[in-house]
């Protein structure tokens, strides 16, 4: 048996079961324990690195002091904090004009209909402060938004950087922490990220059987019914399951980390023929 | 000739083809006068009920005086204020307790790869007032977040609603303003938006030929190359199309309002033979 990782409310992993190497947390709470998963930091990281589109919350001038949310699109330099060209005549960029504290929530998009707040999100609380991007920050910016191409020479767009001075993360319901600022500046996104939407789609749709064998097998739970993938990082895959006695949440992880999707799939048959030896 | 309607920045309607029928506006500022078109308050009240999802802003305990972005799901009530069932273990509800000062951002979901800064998005300002629900509320909340059946009787958590001060819509480039609290508060949510993302869908993959001709009739462009329809509202629809010189947005309006999906379709049919006459 591989490793056992139960992330139902209040589930306990098997002490037998749990993974032995080393995840490399580098901080955040750590609700599972002993469970290999990304640390917040890595989430957080991982999430801000995948999206490109956020709320910013700056102190409003008018109705003064409320705080006020507005929707950017945003690129991260390579410590994580967010840089977006903005327009002097929008409200948030006059808002930060007078008072620069502000702060950027990003949420994981969720694909089909589940509920919002089971999902990931982060917050990043600090300053904005107007700075020119280097050649390659400019460059990735357009690459993720190349309507900015359209603007990005016009007069009254500038740039803005929020410099972070703190980072909350919550994952779903009861997994959240305030974020060590060098664990998140050090951190680096999860590399199956960019195929993490597409691998599960895949899983569901053509290896469902094979999926619900791992999890029977793997997590010990013959009872299993149904399991659908919900995410996949380089330390395992998330399943929503069907038990005879309600739904369950399962974290089915991998015998050690993996860099590419390609390792992903190689890791998932392999287990696949240990399952059914 | 029914109505000319384009929204391209700059495009201005040809007067002689201008919607003779009254689009009932009710507040906010008209970027494209004369063209029939839900009003602000209308656009902005309809993505409230549309959604379901925002970011709160509130103003952080700790760092003292920051604003604080938080992932939050809501219903709205009768005069559009949101309704939210929230924590008091969450920061959001902590910060709330010390500063009632906040603001809900409402962003249209994109279907897609469209850029978010081109849909429409609107900011409630206002104050967060712990309440109690009426039973009619508590109800809809619950049908809208089925998940929250799971939490509705724990007791840290508790029901706060937005009381509105202040509307803000931005319907994508150059569409903004600063929208009445009492058009907002009476405005009627589109009768169509339940049903626009599966019309569009519909449109776009089975009769993409048909909106063409519509378009190229109605809106007096023969030398369209393709259309993508958008959006649709009780007033028209929506499309982005492309013409040998690039890309051009473009609005086709019905003779008169529609109030179903079903008259959508009979509508657009009648215009398709009076477009083949």
């Amino acid at each position: 048996m591989s490793s056992l990782a139960e992330v139902a409310p209040g589930a306990q992993p098997d002490a037998k079961a749990v993974n032995k190497f080393d995840p490399h947390r580098n901080g955040g709470v750590d609700l599972q324990p002993g469970i290999a998963a990304p640390s917040h930091a890595e989430y957080a990281r991982t999430l801000v690195e995948q999206s490109g589109r956020a709320t910013l919350s700056t102190i409003a001038r008018d109705p003064s002091g409320y705080p006020f949310g507005s929707l950017v699109t945003y690129a991260p330099d390579d410590t994580g904090a967010p840089w977006m060209l903005i327009s002097s005549m929008a409200e948030h960029t006059q808002n930060a004009l007078v008072d620069m504290r502000a702060s950027i929530m990003i949420a994981e998009q969720a694909v089909g209909d589940v509920d919002p707040l089971s999902l990931g999100r982060v917050s990043l609380i600090g300053v904005l402060v107007c700075d020119d991007p280097t050649t390659a920050m400019c460059d990735s910016f357009v690459e993720r938004h190349p309507g900015a191409k359209v603007y990005l020479d016009f007069s009254d767009f500038s740039w803005w950087r929020l410099e972070v001075v703190v980072v909350r993360y919550v994952g779903g319901f009861g997994r959240m922490s305030w974020v060590d600022l060098g664990d998140y500046s050090n951190a680096r996104p999860d590399p199956i990220a960019p195929s993490a939407v597409d691998i599960c789609a895949h899983m569901n749709a053509d290896h469902a059987e094979a999926q619900l064998a791992l999890l029977k097998h793997f997590n010990a739970r013959p009872d299993l019914i149904r399991a659908v993938m919900t995410s996949v990082d380089r330390f395992g895959c998330e399943f929503t399951s069907e038990t005879p006695n309600g739904s369950l949440a399962l974290r089915l992880a991998f015998p050690k980390p993996v860099n590419s999707s390609g390792e992903v799939r190689q890791t998932l048959i392999s287990m696949l023929r240990e399952a059914q030896l």
